[in-house]
């Protein structure tokens, strides 16, 4: 029962199948193969609009390297105070970006707010110009949030019209992104550049690639650089088909969608199945793959004795437990899990 | 007949079958998993001692990382002009190093030698504790070096001794160090710690792995900060145990060196077929899986016409045609190739 | 009527005797001649133990550089919000620290305390050694601080204490130092390494030196890769002679103390002077040379238009001004001043 | 006898006065005063064209700023081998530069050709847009050139005109430019922007001033991150106006040619008395302030020994003996020397 992490899961079998086809052939090094030679063009028909993509290894550096294309190093990226970007990379983000500086900001659900944005840059406005402040230059949200919370195409446009307002580029985490376009029904459009994203991070490594991340320029003029951070970053990997034929595989037939879709599925089922056991506070059901419930410590260590694993963060005397389902989460990992949860229940009644 | 690179081939079928039975699994993220952690162990067998292992992602960033730990930002790292780190990484090490500088020397055949370091050390010595001065602070070789050719232990020692003689840490790039075992009949032990190496490259993915390189610390007193930058600079990937697990299964058996010795047997067999061809000068008979040749520039397009891929540079007014073998040169590959330089000869003549 | 900074003032006269002394003569380069060499010895009896001093030309970079020895490029240092550092510098400690990252907390006064410190801390504990948060590697307080409160021996140890027993460096910022030494009644070294301070920023360009910092390392463990950051950073001056003289005429028969002294005392005449203009809101009497008051938006505009200089910040409807005196604030200064506030006072009850 | 260097003198009469008169007043902070905004236009008029001009306080920090807004973190800057910004900087161009990287070239008199520039061009042409690639986007020349020499408006005009070619910028540094005018007879324009110079940095400090160098951009368009980079570097000095009234008090009527018409004199008396003296073999006649001659080790010796202050650097079986001279050098130093010169002549006839 593993709800630790959608990136605890292996690999898609189409996704495999992609690898072990390209595995017995010879191909272009670089990202100068047929397969990244696509992507833009794949992209562009997703995403309802030219684009330029940037196959990447890893969520850090697809991060990083798109805010550094964003933010001088004397200058601010605003995001959530749990943002990854900020507690989950060791300062990946400052060493990309030549030392830059990230401002943490509240919000709930670990989401922006139009108004929490106004209000940083409402006290810094004043300064842009100064040379001895630093200046706010981007913002970056991620949707899903890290508390599994969907922005919604109108939530995005708030903050990228107030951004764009005060000269701000803007940045999708989107580690999570198919979660977020299959829990808000939106379109990928909607959720980035036509709500004013600039440029995203598209993540299809928690949905099921072995490796397989992405940087999408909406704005292109913002692309300039790219290239040569990416290869400065160890990142232009020399076999890079072999992260292009995944994005392209993930992408095929709306597949990505699919495999999110059954995530999210898996997490409402668990939010389903646990709303009926009265020892777990619900944190509100999961837009997306993950589901954030509140449960006294000793219900916690009786799930993980019972084979399940998850995060657990102390949240006052209770503990907040985070479950994240992936692909390859099945029915019968939820069904088990929900029985030990109505067990353990049952034992406290006892 | 793909002979421009090594990583211009695919993955090879052990490696294949581990991914894809790793892929159907759950596992640990972040390199806390069970083949992550048997990679210390296992590499101790191979290099009969205990080392620590790294797992990382591409050989950019496990030169990079690696000297980054050998080098202080305001030091100086030796290598040979034509070495990788040097030319090919759009200055990879010194955006890792913060700011390094890379000292590049002239060698035969791309390889330092003991007295070519010693000249340039002298012509620094006096000047090591002068602040004015980037200190000259590690040195790194390649081997199997970029022309192809191998250091052999005496040669690793003589350049260690005189490295550590003045204070320097060693580092070798083992992007192809497979085809140097093999090409040189030497242990892994003797072309590495018991020459003075005090970390290497340890490359995978141009012996037929998708995507699998590590830094190996023989002086561990060097590895202090590696995790940390390891992480900060994007490689700390999500699902590395199918890094790791492919790691493995190259080193399982002794197959890492039987995929080697396939590759160098195959460029011998260019060679031989070559030097009957009279247009053809040789650089030398390959130490491993490199083999560089001399010929007219029409040869040169001649093999192209004919579906040929390799590099060629200008020199003087002949072209030096670099052809790389790997696990998936076929002998078919090598003798239809030969057929085609034995052709052009005769058309040659005609 | 200037009340902006103390670095508006010019220089103090024996200072200036000091720098036209040295000016005909010739002398070593580089930190390299005898007023340099004599530095550590002097600052020694001024602090009572042996320390490291190490001359340099600006508050900013004596602050950065401190802090790059303190902290790793994937660490952080606490300082307080309004910190010098954190808000007045573009992110030069991120710059001089490879990337650092600056944590600000909150503290009356602009101070920190060991309570604002131990939540950090402790928020944060448990992750220390996890590789993927960002380490608490030092914090740095200013005394004064921005606010012009000074912090105790008292206050500063049971900060130090906190930070010693979290393993993190501790870093003074001692721009005004001089005034806090006055202005609490304490030692040099009271205020500092007794206090468990390991590395200071002395500062004597706001004292009446043209230009003349140093950084003072009691915990000379810290200081190796001092030497090598300062010229890398173009901070080791070839007549550095002429910082080092500054620095031995300001502590020569305790004159640093005596231009402090003086410039407190403006300070607290400008307070009482103000202390009965109804209009005025005292924001606690000066622990230094800044005082800081709370007065109407025409009043302090009346002020400007009256001559002073200063700068006022919004604070609700009203402004917040500080008013900084120095070595060079005359009796005339404060005098004229204050009939400028009591006359704007009578004119407002007209 | 301090032939050492230029940067041993102390601070000219006129210089010392301006900082005098200064030193008792008020003034605006951080380069926003009076005499820093006089700058720009003091400059026009000596390089008779509109320029932007920002004070620093050293000349690495000029060099290494100027050179940031010059080159991306990921190109090169092409330069002497004995330029002072490869060999006595500590890597300080790295540093400001992000990791950009410094490629030395040979030269005569330490003087950079457009032959070894093109040769050096041409080597690295087809790889300008080669991602893998460092590529060069900028030269440095250094005039006087640290042998000394002048390079004529004809020579940097043949050296530009080949950079802006290939798309580099141009960048002089001009630590002893003052003598490179007075040597070469040509007007300030003439050696900078009429030849193509993109960007000097001038420097005062060895001419006669305390501390005070600027960036002056004639081409304003790469000036556009300089207030940044500068601020952030340390080098927006608070009582930057006693920078600016050195460069001021410099300019004024031509004095700061005067000093180095007085140096320049200096070394050619030199010149001219070595020349007399037998054991002692001169490298040319100097362009400027700076005489370079081989003499035996024990006449060296001799030399040191009576008092003389120079540095010797081992060439051959003999020393390269420089002499620097400077505003302050007068006519009994050189005649003194040119005794004991010619004393240590007769000495070894005896």
């Amino acid at each position: 029962m593993q709800f630790a992490s959608d990136n605890r899961a292996g690999v898609a079998p189409e996704i495999l199948d992609a690898i072990a086809a390209e595995a017995s052939t010879f191909g272009g090094a670089y990202a100068e193969d047929e397969a990244s030679e696509r992507l833009d063009a794949r992209f562009a028909e997703v995403f309802e609009r030219d684009v330029r993509v940037f196959p990447v290894l890893t969520g850090t550096a697809a991060n990083s390297l798109a805010l550094a294309c964003c933010c001088d190093p004397w200058g601010a990226v605003v995001c959530h105070t749990e943002a990854h970007i900020f507690v989950d990379e060791c300062g990946a983000p400052e060493f990309f970006g030549g030392g830059l500086r990230i401002v943490p900001i509240e919000g709930d659900g670990y989401k922006l707010t139009a108004a929490g944005l106004t209000e940083v840059l409402d006290a810094v406005a004043a300064d842009r110009t100064d040379v001895h402040r630093v200046p706010l230059q981007a913002f970056s949200i991620t949707n899903l949030s890290e508390m599994g919370r969907a922005y919604s195409p109108a939530e995005t446009a708030a903050l990228c019209d107030t951004a764009h307002a005060h000269g701000l580029a803007t940045h999708l985490d989107g580690a999570r992104f198919a979660n977020a376009v299959v829990g808000t029904g939106s379109t990928p459009a909607d959720l980035t550049w036509r709500s004013g994203i600039d440029v995203m991070s598209f993540g299809a490594t928690k949905n099921g690639a072995l490796a397989a991340e992405a940087v999408v320029f909406f704005d292109t003029s913002l692309a300039g650089t790219f290239e040569r951070r990416r290869k400065r970053a160890g990142q232009l990997f020399s076999k890079m088909r072999f992260v292009s034929i995944q994005l392209l595989a993930s992408l095929a037939g709306d597949r990505w969608l699919d495999t999110a879709r059954h995530a999210n599925e898996q997490a409402r089922a668990l939010a389903e199945g646990l709303s009926e056991a009265p020892g777990v506070a619900s944190c509100g059901a999961p837009d997306g793959n993950e589901l954030f419930v509140l449960v006294e410590p000793a219900t916690a260590e009786a799930w993980e004795r019972a084979g399940a694993q998850f995060y657990g963060t102390p949240s006052g005397d209770r503990v907040m437990v985070r479950l994240v389902t992936s692909f390859a989460t099945t029915d019968e990992h939820v069904s088990t899990f929900l029985k030990v949860a109505q067990h353990r229940q049952a034992e406290d009644k006892s």
